[in-house]
């Protein structure tokens, strides 16, 4: 029987309805299908990101899963859909019909596929909101959010009642990079902004959620950093240093933040079997997971093999593979 | 006999001239001295840094190096006083000033205390010419740079006849973070930006350098990376990956990242044993070298106790002392 659970995959809707609102320019997105496995992802008249059938069609998804070897796959948007800078009023049936369309396809296959949905957080009320129909209604297991917010970053105490919220339903929250900070100081094509900004700018989230401590104050959360928490892991000792030796950084929290790192979840997708191990080192054996970003071209296509290199024992492979992600998921731990 | 060559070590001029141009509201810093081992640096009549004796005094500097154990220090500006934002003409006398400062702290002890020096960025043609001041006139060993100019990476092709100047005249390039990218997306005190932003701010930069060509143009260019690299180490796998999987990133550069990686220098300034490894494997034996930031309360004050960590042999241990630091350097290989 097959195991290992992928948390790190992407979804985009089939279609996207007609805007319906009274906002102009509003940069919401549609879906141009050439009907022979691809479709052009539009948003504001310009070609955004062309996306293969597998985004949206879960028998597709299926077939893959079966070549990658693994049970199961935890769907969540692509992060560009998160819609953030969008007028809350604009935002909302957006975010809805991106949640109702992964619930759908869950619910095609609901022993393979589990599902994170999206809130609108440039509306905390509105997000907590969206967080109660995900997980009572649609009952995914929890969502993704961005790495901040228009620019300001998930530990900003203006978020405290969203994560509250989310742990107080059990949701797994997954952070994942999108519009990186130092996107302007990078030299080449745009797709360098995904490649090399991605990792700083969640190290920079996670970094905040202990800095403001946010962590602190939510014992309970189950939070996930993608891209095997990107460059956390270099700025761990340099931000445990600077606690242990400026008074304003120690007087900021209270928490040694190699300890509260330990609570951090994150992905195996990093590309690299020393990053890997840093990243093991520094979230725990009983919080990585894996992660591949299917089904994008980045994507990490042989997780299983990934794992692999670590040399790990049978037990904490099994942890690597499953159980931390069931841990983070709430799913039965079977 | 000691041995082992500190290449991360900052100062400040003791006094700087009054402002003597015609700009208003200039941010010209100015040194108040409590004559008791400590001056505040004041820029825009605000504290900027409080810092001590050790900044421009050549004495305590040889009594702390010796408590290192070390034979000698690369003493090189407080990043802030790069100026990059004044107006040229009134960067180039506090430029000079800074350099011909840095030159006389080393003529008081030149077997202890080699320079890098600044230059003024903002203006290309001016910092060539200033970088031949600093290496001909000064006989500094290379300049300190940031890892952008006011937001525009190094990476940047305006950059292009400074690093080639810097190639023909075998100056050492010394890349430090300031004002680092994401600083907005931090929570908690304004010192988290240094504790937390430089890394991911360095692993741009470094990218950059190779992303925008500029280390495929200049192969004899001599360059060091700040603070173990930064987050680079992180990065750049992900890089290799983007280069090997999305054309537009393959069309950009034609070396694969990890090898033009190697020809990086990179310092040991990590905090951590792990993370020191890692970069030790991504630039290699022969491009580590010991730095420390001395001397700001950040400073790994047992420089030999960090290397002494990897469990290097022999000549390798030597090589990170002393030797790497002596090729970067344009020091006789003695």
């Amino acid at each position: 029987m097959k195991q290992g659970i992928d948390v790190h995959t992407h979804v985009v809707p089939e279609h996207f309805p007609s805007y319906a609102g009274t906002g102009k320019n509003v940069p919401w997105p549609s879906m141009h299908h050439d009907h022979c496995g691809h479709a052009q992802v539009v948003i504001s008249g310009k070609n955004y990101r062309r996306v293969g059938q597998a985004c949206w069609d879960i028998a597709c998804r299926q077939r893959d899963l079966d070549g990658m070897q693994l049970a199961h796959q935890v769907l969540s948007p692509m992060p560009e859909l998160l819609s953030y800078w969008l007028d809350i009023e604009d935002a909302k049936p957006l975010i809805r019909h991106l949640n109702d369309s992964i619930a759908q396809m869950v619910a095609q296959a609901p022993a393979q596929f589990s599902g994170l949905g999206a809130v609108p957080l440039q509306d905390v009320d509105a997000a907590i909101e969206e967080l109660g129909y995900v997980m009572r209604q649609l009952r995914l297991r929890g969502v993704e959010i961005a790495t901040h917010v228009n620019g300001v970053s998930i530990g900003d105490p203006r978020f405290e009642p969203f994560f509250a919220a989310a742990s107080a339903l059990n949701a797994a929250v997954f952070v994942h990079g999108l519009r990186p900070a130092g996107s302007e100081r990078l030299v080449g094509p745009e797709a360098l902004a995904q490649v090399v900004a991605f990792p700083g700018d969640v190290a920079l989230a996670a970094a905040s959620m202990i800095t403001g401590g946010m962590m602190e104050r939510n014992p309970d959360l189950k939070i996930c950093f993608s891209h095997g928490g990107g460059s956390f892991p270099t700025v761990l000792p340099r931000l445990r240093h600077g606690w242990n030796t400026i008074p304003m950084v120690r007087d900021a929290f209270s928490v040694d933040p190699s300890i509260t790192a330990r609570r951090f979840y994150a992905d195996t997708l990093t590309y690299d079997e020393q990053t890997l191990r840093l990243a093991l080192n520094t979230f725990g054996e009983d919080k990585l997971m894996i992660g591949t970003d299917y089904p994008f071209p980045v994507a990490d296509s042989a997780p299983l093999a990934t794992l692999a290199a670590l040399g790990l024992g049978k037990e904490q492979l099994m942890a690597l593979r499953e159980t931390n992600a069931r841990r983070f998921l709430g799913m039965p731990l079977d």
